[in-house]
């Protein structure tokens, strides 16, 4: 009797990032990509989000190692802190290799990393990968196709068929192809775009719109983008270079890349091109690109602060152009847009996602979705990364091209679907869920913590300190009362001194044999600051009383 | 020597809602609208904001009367917090007046309130006020003709030049004609939808594509849309007549609009159409529309209950259809797609912004708004209604219309520009700016309470407690350390262990003449609880001290 073969997400299928997958076959399990996910606003306080890996923890020797489908930090972002744990063989094609050798460097982490090109096979436990060469908004992106034995899947990782990719490398689609002709007992596919209707346009597109929005500046360009994509930063080079402009960067990560990226090969950057800002300063404006970071208004970034004009060597302003060559991350919506009317003030030109089409995605629409279900032919179908909506629709998708229905399964983080000789089905659920990272604490906020934040936010604290005598209950000093984000400060000071009569009397009414019981005059403080705060504010601070007994 | 004429923005410019302005000529002013902002994430714990009026409480035989443009809640929706403090002549059209009516009702509160309809003219103060019809995403909505001294000035209101509206009744586009003629000082107009080219299609344009998806729905139709939306409500009801369905109405803001708008007459509902939810339930699904409150995700509201299958009256399932023909309000995209995601999980087929074109805009775009420049030729422009970035681009786009660039005025709330025989300049600001709402409260939280709640969101927080003997400055109780928000309990009750000995150490180290000095006593508990959180944990809680001296 041979084993069955599991497909277990831990993250990423029932939200976008926080991608990790395993296959298991038997007790053993290869992870597909670590990532994070940046925190929701509910998640307050929270630096960062990991999935949650107790399932591998329980069983320590099932994981044969981690393979990741391209640099992305929802793809590479957990391996820091996973890595703490489970050390296992880790492979990364040379791109994303570098930028992890850069993650374990600031956490002072060593893992046993491995460089694989696409196009590669290796053994990962009982499994054969292979790696095939994709094409998504970063270099270096595979799918993978995992020979198993009870057949192959594939995962394609995060992707899009783009036809004219920027290095003449379209995904490798005779691949596909002959993995379906050999048959795929799986395919996993990526869901991210999938509420779009036909192709998402090539990344070369972009080239006449940003070259037709340079011709037109009549100053500096600043180009904003993600410090990862390569090929845009390529096209801003080579855009510079034509329009007669030297290229300055501003931004650490942005520097790092550039870097990173040309002793790889990746980036070709004419010689002479790039200036320091100090130069950019003593050339006339019509002369300078500035390339920079900050697309998504991160607080401490350059384009941050030059928006705010808090930047020590980059002003911007009337004349100047500002191009977010980026897609707003949902939820950054409203601090980028703080930037762009920032910008506005100065009297810069400013170009974004509602105004100008300078930015195009790097995840498959649905005529792609359909292109690689017919490709790969799978047996079974399991939708990845997205929400369940995007899950839900990719699922119906794959129907309409032809998969049946009960051979598509929507999976969220958790379960399971196992597939032997008999066919498959969904097993046991297994633990598994988010991982708050906060500071240096990594899974020490929760639920109950982050309740506690929100409530504390929603409408602040009151504190109520009371000392009484251990024997008798008596009062030796207070009710004081303090008060922290309840009201300002004038205000606030009336409403205490009311409260504190409030809380006199109901300890006044409190029976004797009460008083001498700390839990229950604490309760009693609590309800009826509880109660009066409700009813004269319509309010629900935190109420926090303290009783010392001496 | 005549007055000068000032336009006083209050709220609106520099943000979308909170719309307020004056008009004043010497010292009498109008004022437009009178708005509620809905609190952007960082304000936390605010209900609602409204628009600083201290300008006016200041010079209280100031303000004449306060005119509504429509009934919309950023322009109507500060009424009930405003008119405590200025009772002033308050003119609505009937449909905005039926809904403040309510909403005075609600708050227990009487105004001087008077009905005005598209086409009336009166006067208010040394203004005559000419009330024009336009076409908006509400019934009985108008731009107004400001006749002053200098001059006429037109304020658009919120508007889109719909040509073929549902009513038959397009903006009157020969009354804005005919003030262009006659000479338009200045004009207001809405900036809303100034980043997006061409026209706002029609209302009437929904009509096939809504008709497209009912036709193709085999179970029950569940449209949610905005309660006031009358001419949005008209389609659903005269499609699922059409269509052979039932209609039953879900959520009390649809059955309260529903009601007034038939009584007023902007609805006709067809006789028989509406059944009760018990009566829906006994009909085949494909017979029944549901037509419900709940777009923006309430977390009270009917939808949001469905979704997660906690609704008595309605279950939604495989083979219904739900339909958001509504815009999702920026800020509010999570919610709503969790929404979405759980109905997906009911089964049921989610058509909705991302996926489906099932909603149009009531706000004019680029070509309307060139259109309105071109009508009313106006000496000066001032673009309302707007974040900067919106203000800005329909400055630039009146400069391209042929508005001089020296007479395109940006004003933010505050910010005065003074017209006189002279010319129009800007003049010193006055005070302007946000009241939030907090329960009960008004204007008792600001920046600094929403500082803190912002800080104790962030790290929860950690209050330490210690009594000392006044004379000696002798411990003689604590210190006792509590958490909020910081950690699971756990984790936390280790920290807070260690931290004890932290502080105790500090204190140790204090001279001794400090001990007997309570301020800094608790500033030393303080600095030692910080730093140590801070280095153990990159943490930041709010640490709250207290010291009882006995």
């Amino acid at each position: 009797m041979t084993d069955s073969l599991r497909i277990v997400p831990l993250g990423g299928l029932g939200e976008i990032g926080l991608n990790m997958l395993l296959v298991e076959y038997g007790d053993r399990a290869v992870a597909i990509d670590c990532g994070v996910m940046f925190p929701e606003a509910s998640m307050m306080g929270v630096d960062l989000v990991i999935p949650d890996v107790s399932y591998l923890r329980e069983r320590p020797d099932r994981l044969q190692g981690i393979v990741l489908t391209h640099g992305h930090e929802d793809h590479i972002g957990a391996l820091p802190f996973i890595a703490r744990e489970l050390v296992v063989p880790t492979y990364a094609t040379p791109f994303a290799h570098a930028l992890i050798e850069q993650k374990l460097e600031e956490h002072k982490l060593a893992l046993p990393l491995e460089r694989f090109k696409p196009g590669d096979s290796w053994h990962v436990g009982p499994f054969e990968i292979e790696a095939v060469h994709i094409t998504h908004s970063i270099v270096d992106a595979v799918a993978l196709a995992i020979r198993t034995p009870l057949g192959t899947i594939v995962h394609t990782g995060d992707f899009k068929f783009d036809q004219t990719p920027l290095d003449g490398q379209p995904s490798d689609l005779r691949r596909f192809a002959a993995l379906g002709d050999a048959g795929v007992l799986a395919l996993l596919s990526d869901s991210t775009n999938v509420e779009r209707p036909g192709v998402t346009p090539s990344e070369r597109s972009l080239g006449p719109k940003l070259e037709a929005a340079f011709r037109r500046a009549g100053g500096r360009v600043l180009v904003s983008t993600f410090a990862s994509h390569l090929h845009r930063i390529q096209q801003v080079l080579d855009l510079s270079a034509r329009t007669g402009r030297r290229v300055a960067i501003v931004g650490r990560g942005m520097v790092q890349n550039v870097a990173t990226g040309e002793r790889l090969g990746y980036l070709r950057v004419p010689p002479g091109l790039l200036v320091d800002l100090a130069e950019a300063r003593s050339l006339p404006p019509e002369r300078v690109t500035l390339l920079s970071t900050g697309s998504q208004a991160e607080p401490l970034s350059a384009l941050t602060r030059i928006a705010m004009n808090d930047h020590k060597q980059v002003q911007i302003g009337v004349g100047d152009t500002v191009i977010f060559s980026s897609k707003m991350i949902p939820g950054n919506e409203k601090p980028i847009f703080d930037v762009i009317n920032h910008l506005h003030r100065r009297g810069a030109e400013v170009l974004y996602e509602t105004t100008a089409d300078l930015h195009v995605s790097g995840h498959a629409s649905q005529a792609e979705l359909a292109l690689m279900l017919n490709l790969a032919r799978p047996r079974y179908f399991v939708p990845i990364h997205g929400e369940y909506r995007h899950l839900a629709r990719h699922a119906a998708l794959a129907a309409e091209v032809g998969v049946a229905q009960e051979d598509c399964f929507i999976l969220e983080d958790g379960d399971v679907l196992e597939i032997d000789g008999a066919g498959a089905r969904r097993a046991e659920p297994i633990s598994a869920g988010r991982v708050f990272v906060d500071g240096k604490g990594v899974g020490d906020v929760g639920d109950v913590v982050l309740r506690d934040r929100r409530h504390l936010s929603d409408g602040g604290m009151i504190l109520a300190v009371l000392a009484v005598n251990q024997q008798t209950g008596t009062i030796i000093s207070g009710p004081d009362l303090i008060s922290r984000g309840f009201a300002i400060e004038g205000e606030s000071q009336a409403y205490l001194e009311r409260a504190k009569e409030v809380v006199l009397e109901a300890l006044a009414a409190l029976a004797p044999e009460s008083r001498t019981v700390p839990a229950e005059v604490k309760e009693e403080m609590r309800k009826a600051l509880r109660r009066y705060f409700k009813k004269t504010l319509e309010r629900r601070p935190v109420v926090l009383p303290f009783v010392m007994e001496l």
